[in-house]
């Protein structure tokens, strides 16, 4: 008899890899060990239920344990820590309820996804000082924002989670201020497009300090003001560090297991790690970079959830690639969205051996002479030698899903005269006839001709 | 001295090619003879103007002839007919103002568009039957529903210009009904999008007979009914017939240009027909079809703009391909978007060589958490052997241009499991994890592993 396939971590990676060998291989045991109370849930709604847009935080949740372990036949074991992973035995040991015992496996994918960054900021255990990471914390916050109303609250860190709590407590008529040390927020989509979400964000009332090192946080048991490295102290009721996550890789580093140069577990193209029968997956896994061809840390939700399933079919005897990442991302910031795909960062580019070369255009979502049309505005960046299209990034009040675009054009490696010459969508209702995208690859193209 | 550029037609190919030449080679004379009185107006908008949703039909100009010859120096003459090319001579012959004159060229561009089919129906030649395909008759049919006020108006053909002018003439409260020969409208959509929408047309109040053949119209002067073949006649003071184009070729086989398998001038990579320095681009020119690789015609406005452009490079020294068509189109029909690439139609899969295996998929456009989301229905086809992309129909409410996403795969020939690994964009309010477009291939990726 075939061994369990066992998964460690039942979010998504964990989870659509359960469901997806269960239903390929259905006479196969799939255990699960979820060592927290909540599985399978979109943690990329959770800035969303603060906000109060999501009123539950069960509504984040796709599937609950019950559905897994009754129409799917996952054996999820909830409150269960693995503790150890033994390759040579082919045992992982887990804990739970006080007890601790081994499961054998056959295959074993490691999933144990990633954890908030705390630097060592002063002041980090005050009361009304939270990370967003788990739905507990989502839940602490909403809670604490109902319970202690904050005046001013101020988020550490302009990535992703930065600017969509800031919209969340603009909602909740909190003074929100974001500090973020360099000199642009939104680090991955170029200074273009964060410099307009920028000024939006101070439109509708964001006090934005750039270039703000954050020391520490005062008050006494509750916090109630930033410390800032040169400028003082700024009042906050209440704060948010989001200044990125760490690959949960301890258990796969004691057992032998290979990270790679991104400090997350190294895996091939079928997420198998250096070790026999070992796979990784989500948020603690690298994935290949799909300009690059490099190794890559992206830990976004479609990453996860489709390694895991791919994984979930190679072992059940049908070998399928995870997929590489474009580290494509889009956010909402207030009106605004801005998305990005590939290399954006010239000096990104510099490193990978490319010559970078890239135009940023204003172009409008539809023909002028159609209502309802807005400003669109597309950086594109390409290798000047080969063309090759390498990145984009856009923002905009509306259309910045047509990053979608650009993303098989970077994964296949199209030149900016091949992207030009896409026959992309036309009428009025939807577009100008030169979507922004191919007016970009036009003015783009015109730069690498001279 | 180089001789000049001579184009035949001052719409979206011709104009486009005028300017880029110009830019690329200010010193050289760039002439354009267009026999009407308009150039670069968007035909596409037509629709939108009898509405009202555009007021003046100025305002489907891009540019005006002024503005072609001061700003960008084109040597534009309207009411200027080219009767006769000459290719052993150079020279064209133009009648203008009742004078007939040669005029030589360096090279030269035909790009003389097509015109509506007139299918011979009894009684076409009555007041208020209409095709519409130039500025003037889209003035005529807005002139006339405004001083004839019709009660009833029937619409000849359900493509494109049909579905738009049913909701243009349900919006000025006329009853409208499509007459259509084939089993479903929109023909290049496919079944499942096609109905979809004639769903949708119904409700909002619209008489779809499908399998129907007009055989003619009746009334004295005026039209009052049509005549259907089987099913007696139905009451119309107003038609619209929108059978389809045909390409203009007459000036093109007078010279012995070769005219291609879809009865359009035929030309290759760089827009070159037959003939030395003679090229073709826009509703009158074949162009290759990005799928099957063979002559296509899809007469629609960017490839007339891109083919242009590139023919404007290339004429000043900078080869520039063409580009292929996907045959890529969307469609507004009231509240519905609908959006179509690549091959949708078993047959011509087969017809191509292929082995078609389709799904179509509903699909939510934003996770079930966040509020906003609609249904996207997404047809997606692909050869069984290869696994290759050919083609996907897409409809909804929001988000049919997503089409755009299968574009580049369709183009570059990505198979349903490199479709399905593209990284594409998910946040809450923008789309769920799995974009429909990956949602489609998973289910036809699992389709076709069996």
């Amino acid at each position: 008899m075939t061994e369990p396939f066992v998964i460690v971590g039942g979010d998504a990676a964990g989870m659509s890899a359960a469901s997806k060998a269960k239903r390929e291989d259905p006479d196969r045991d799939v255990i699960v060990f979820e060592k927290g109370e909540w599985v399978s849930y979109a943690a990329c709604g959770m800035p969303y239920y603060v906000k109060g847009t999501v009123e539950n935080l069960e509504d984040l949740v796709a599937m609950t344990p019950e559905e897994f372990r009754e129409e799917r036949e996952v054996d999820l074991r909830m409150g269960h820590e693995v503790v150890e992973v033994n390759p040579r035995q082919t045992v992982v040991t887990v804990e739970a309820n006080g007890d601790r015992f081994d499961q054998p496996y056959g295959d074993l994918l490691l999933a144990t996804g990633a954890r908030a960054i705390e630097p060592p900021f002063d002041g980090i255990d005050l009361d009304g000082v939270f990370t967003l990471r788990s739905m507990d914390e989502a839940e602490g916050i909403k809670d604490y924002v109902t319970a202690a109303e904050p005046e001013t609250a101020a988020i550490v860190g302009g990535g992703y989670v930065g600017v969509e709590m800031a919209e969340a407590l603009v909602e909740r008529d909190v003074d929100v201020s974001i500090f973020e040390m360099l000199p642009h927020i939104l680090q991955p989509f170029g200074e273009e497009t964060a410099n307009i979400v920028g000024d939006h964000l101070q439109e509708r009332g964001v006090d934005l300090y750039r270039e703000t090192a954050v020391e520490g946080f005062a008050g006494s048991e509750t916090v109630q003001s930033v410390e800032l490295a040169d400028e003082g102290s700024v009042p906050a009721d209440l704060v948010i560090v989001g200044v990125g996550v760490r690959p949960n890789v301890e258990l796969a580093e004691e057992a032998g297991i290979e990270v790679g140069p991104t400090g997350a577990v190294a895996t091939d193209e079928y997420g198998r790690t250096n070790v026999a029968d070992v796979y990784a997956a989500g948020d603690c896994a690298e994935a290949t970079n799909a300009v690059t061809g490099e190794p890559d840390y992206v830990p976004l939700a479609l990453t996860a959830n489709r390694a895991g399933r791919a994984i979930g079919s190679t072992v059940s005897s049908d070998p399928t690639p995870v997929g590489e990442t474009a580290g494509t991302a889009i956010v909402k910031a207030f009106d605004l969205g801005a998305a990005r795909t590939g290399i954006t960062d010239p000096e990104e580019a510099r490193e990978s051996g490319f010559d970078p070369v890239s135009v940023t255009i204003e172009a409008p979502t539809r023909p002028h002479y159609y209502p309802g049309g807005t400003p669109l505005t597309v950086t594109l960046m390409a290798d000047r030698e080969s063309g090759r299209v390498l990145g984009a990034s856009l923002v905009g009040r509306k259309g910045t899903k047509r990053i979608d675009t650009v993303v098989p054009a970077v994964t296949t490696g199209l030149t900016v005269s091949e992207l030009q010459n896409l026959d992309l969508a036309y009428a009025p209702p939807f577009s100008p006839v030169w979507d922004p995208i191919l007016t970009a690859a036009k003015v783009l193209g015109g730069k690498l001709d001279r």
